[in-house]
């Protein structure tokens, strides 16, 4: 059969590949004097950022940096980093943003897995990157040293500059001057070509380097601005890293809504507030510890009530629904999402409905709690039993794997074909992360795979005892795990950091009153049978790290019979 | 050199199609219980809209109907309609939307040339349908009748329904209750495979018809929800004609946005505000003729102050800086947009910066009446010279043609190789308008190719003529086409349509008038020589149809040198 109506060619007039990188052209375009990015006192229009990259993507090009080549960078959020993310992908290549708080031979391992040609560091962390710089070496006989460009920032001790300088780093600003601000980069020839490389922390093995398409990023970008309504313009603070998922897309739909980007080197609560007030910031992402910190500072570090309504995107763990309550308590409007590196940043979304604001606060933040729905980007989302694939009952009981698939899932890991076949098994993407599935369609994470404490052969979720332990006034974070117990196999070891002001002579008794609090709210065999105060080991997005808690879980040995 | 960065195969768990087909089932698991189509009585969730449209799918299926298969509408903007946006495609076929306000022989025509295997007709439109059927089995032997499916409507007159039903045509809720609600669609294999099928009015040729991708119809959805700031849930009015650009893809934008489609079976000023006042709707699309109408609406008919801002998106014609102005002063808030059935509606947007808020209204609506940047899908958007495609100096005075390139071009004309090669030429579409590019980027629109005047050697641009003349108190609507002219080649002549109320005594007086007020606002080589009072015969998108005023000219004879 002649298909007449589908025999039309794809043309230079009508198909390109999709690439984020036309929203910089086009903001350089309509907006070129508005302000794109803000640190401090520099400000950057968007014609200048747009120079600005060209000029990196010219520098870069003049460096044989292309197609096929990464560019690694070890940078907080400031200015460099941002226009990397346009800058080195106009030059073909693949940016690598590096985890700033991973130690030295964990970047050692991803900068010689990477084969990243160049490694642009701020000056803050040169010596860190220097450090990895040496392991590689003395580890990696085929590895050639990648050029050092360091970013320098007035804000920052001189001396890091200095010696950055003094060991041979170009200047990044002196590495742009090398550069053509009217540079006729090209647009990738495929959209499936890569525009990302991120590792995963890699709790457990060696960490995962997580690859993202042109297309992707593309379609992402567009997907996390619609999912939060945001608006042409918008003023938006650099509270989540860049580093990690690109800032879940959100470095290239600032472009795309020609809206202005606030820096932010260090995350405290003093200056998210400050730059709320100062800065007419409306949206930021932060994963909840940061909301934590938020919610729990020193009135004299807060600017309240606030000036308006400020949007929050929160992921990266669960966030209580006790923490949620406080935040809508200050007048933050908590959008809640979830998703992994490995979803371009969150994919599903707990999205609103109008008739929800009728019910009490608390139930509010109950049914924001649950990680709901896909993207509008994301093609499939389900919860189903990872052996045989088949969708849970919406019942909010029966638990399973969360699984994706679609446009907002990345390519793969990088030279990992191991990890390939077993993310990728059965034609869904597995999360590892246990959930339900409500009635009304929106799943709820239980757990990850590995946080399931099975007591007496019950499953509990970690995940709901934590809630539970987030509602006693004394209790400031706290995360649960499993413990060794000669009865049980294993019962939950609740791991607690008190709310400042706590009196450590206090702790014995506090111990006590949280376990019969517990008692009053859960079932008998979900009271952890330990509790242990101190600070909660984290990773660089403000996850808590369960397998240094499990390590400690296992020093305390096994809870004994007597116990009972 | 191995690329290993960018080796990473293509998934069923990380590429789909693209496609807004998803955009439903998306909107029927989020928000099941949210009204997704209202027509008078009749309102539809988003659960009932997905499963007509699966019903609809089903059915179709059953009739062998598939990938290569082209369905005809014929129908006002009605839920059927609707759900033919994403039934026909959900059965892998390509919806041709037909122009309702076409005459038999040209829907004849196209029915013929897309060689559509089905036609829904709405009730109101059988007898034309009919007709159209009886030419064509007439003049092609090759032709099978297609199925005929009728669509009823309880506010229009029995008669036609009985009379459809009589002649064999089945009524579209059986022909619904034929399909399986639970019909598991698929996605198009290829998002390059066509969707929608539209004719241009063909004013001086046959009509062509445009073909539309998948994927294009799913970055269009995105881009103009993007672009005109469209909130999740939006109420949207349906006054511009469905089967125009399918809505300029905003068909499939609702269902993205999870929105509340209100229909429309006939515009008019009442019915506009009436649907504002009681149905809360907050954004409606509409050609300037609609927005004349609505702001010349006599007092009965209007509700103002209106309850809230309304938003507006205008396209379809170039809105002279008057009309724009009445409609801000009534409270609405127009957002001026640009493009061609061949860029899957507008792909043009005046987009507005704070900075002219402080600017007078006048100005303002000056500023708004130009065509501006290119949304945030399209990757080119120029004004070159069409011979050597050379960008004209943005210097608001330099003409040439409006070109584009990118994700919302069409995939061509249908069994047009001819067309396409001419509108396709060196690598961009050829929109046939003139433009100006301003020195901050924006363009704006002097005139259509064959509608400038040639006067003495000179340009006249049609457009800026009538942009005067509207600002004359006593004009309601205003065309100005090239009259022959003895002494000057050619002339302007002003076909005008008074303000109701006006004496028709007075017509010889206004003419003069209305010449005089030409005189002092523009140069003399400009001012209309003729004018001539009557209505203006349009399109079914409102657009004043200049071919026919131009025949009309050409009856009247030469300027004579004697007028002098």
């Amino acid at each position: 059969m002649a298909r007449d109506i589908d025999d039309l060619p794809k043309l230079d007039a009508n198909y390109m590949a999709l690439t984020p990188l036309w929203f910089l052209e086009r903001a350089a375009t309509v907006h070129p004097t508005r302000t794109a990015v803000v640190h401090g006192s520099v400000h950057y229009t968007w014609e200048q950022t747009y120079q600005r990259c060209r000029r990196l993507a010219s520098a870069l090009s003049r460096r044989n940096i292309g197609a096929g080549s990464t560019v690694a960078i070890i940078a907080p959020n400031v200015p460099a980093l941002y226009e990397a993310h346009f800058g080195v992908p106009m030059a073909g290549a693949v940016l690598n943003t590096v985890n700033i708080r991973l130690n030295a031979s964990t970047i050692a391992f991803l900068l010689g897995h990477s084969k990243s040609a160049i490694l642009m560091v701020d000056q803050e962390f040169f010596s860190l990157a220097e450090n990895a710089l040496k392991i590689l070496a003395e580890n990696d006989n085929h590895y050639n040293p990648p050029l050092l460009i360091v970013i320098s920032d007035k804000s920052c001790r001189p001396e890091s500059l200095k010696d950055a300088l003094g060991k041979g780093a170009i200047e990044y600003d002196k590495f742009l001057e090398s550069g053509d601000p009217e540079f006729a980069w090209k647009p990738p020839e495929d959209e499936w070509q890569s525009i990302a490389l991120g590792y995963t922390s890699g709790t457990t093995a060696s960490p995962k380097g997580v690859v993202l398409s042109h297309r992707g990023a593309y379609l992402m970008a567009l997907s996390c601005a619609m999912i939060w309504g945001l608006n042409e313009g918008v003023i938006y603070l650099w509270t989540l890293p860049m580093f990690h998922c690109n800032g879940w897309c959100y470095a290239w739909s600032l472009a795309a809504l020609c809206g202005t980007n606030i820096c932010l080197r260090q995350v405290t609560a003093k200056a998210v507030y400050s730059a709320i007030a100062n800065q007419g910031v409306t949206h930021f992402c932060a994963a909840p510890v940061v909301l934590n910190t938020i919610v729990n500072a020193p009135k004299e570090e807060t600017i309240l009530p606030l000036p308006r309504v400020v949007h929050v995107n929160t992921a990266g763990a669960a966030p209580p629904p006790s923490l949620l309550f406080a935040m809508s308590e200050k007048g933050f409007h908590v959008t809640h999402t979830y998703g992994l590196s490995e979803t371009y940043g969150p994919s599903t979304v707990c999205a609103w409905k109008p008739e929800w604001d009728l019910l009490p606060p608390i139930e509010q933040a109950r049914l924001r709690a649950r990680q709901g729905v896909r993207y509008t980007g994301l093609e499939g989302l389900d919860v189903v039993d990872p052996k045989t694939m088949k969708p849970v009952a919406a019942d909010g009981k029966a638990m399973g794997e969360i699984v994706m698939r679609g446009n907002l899932v990345m390519k793969g890991y990088l030279k990992n074909p191991e990890a390939n076949k077993e993310a990728f098994a059965n034609g869904w993407f597995h999360s590892g992360d246990l959930a339900v599935k409500h009635p009304d369609g929106y799943i709820e994470i239980k757990d990850r795979n590995k946080d399931i404490i099975i007591s007496g052969g019950e499953n509990i979720s970690s995940l709901e005892v934590e809630n539970v332990l987030y509602t006693h006034p004394a209790v400031y974070e706290v995360s649960v795990v499993a413990r060794e117990d000669e009865l049980w196999g294993e019962s939950p070891c609740a791991f607690v950091t008190l709310k400042p002001g706590t009196e450590k002579s206090n702790e014995g008794r506090l111990a006590e009153d949280i376990i019969k609090f517990c008692r009053s709210k859960m079932p008998a065999y979900w009271v952890p049978k330990s509790v242990v105060f101190g600070p909660l080991p984290k990773t660089a997005t403000g996850k808590i790290q369960k397998h240094v808690l499990r390590a400690k879980a296992r020093e305390m040995g096994p809870v004994k019979k007597s116990k009972l």
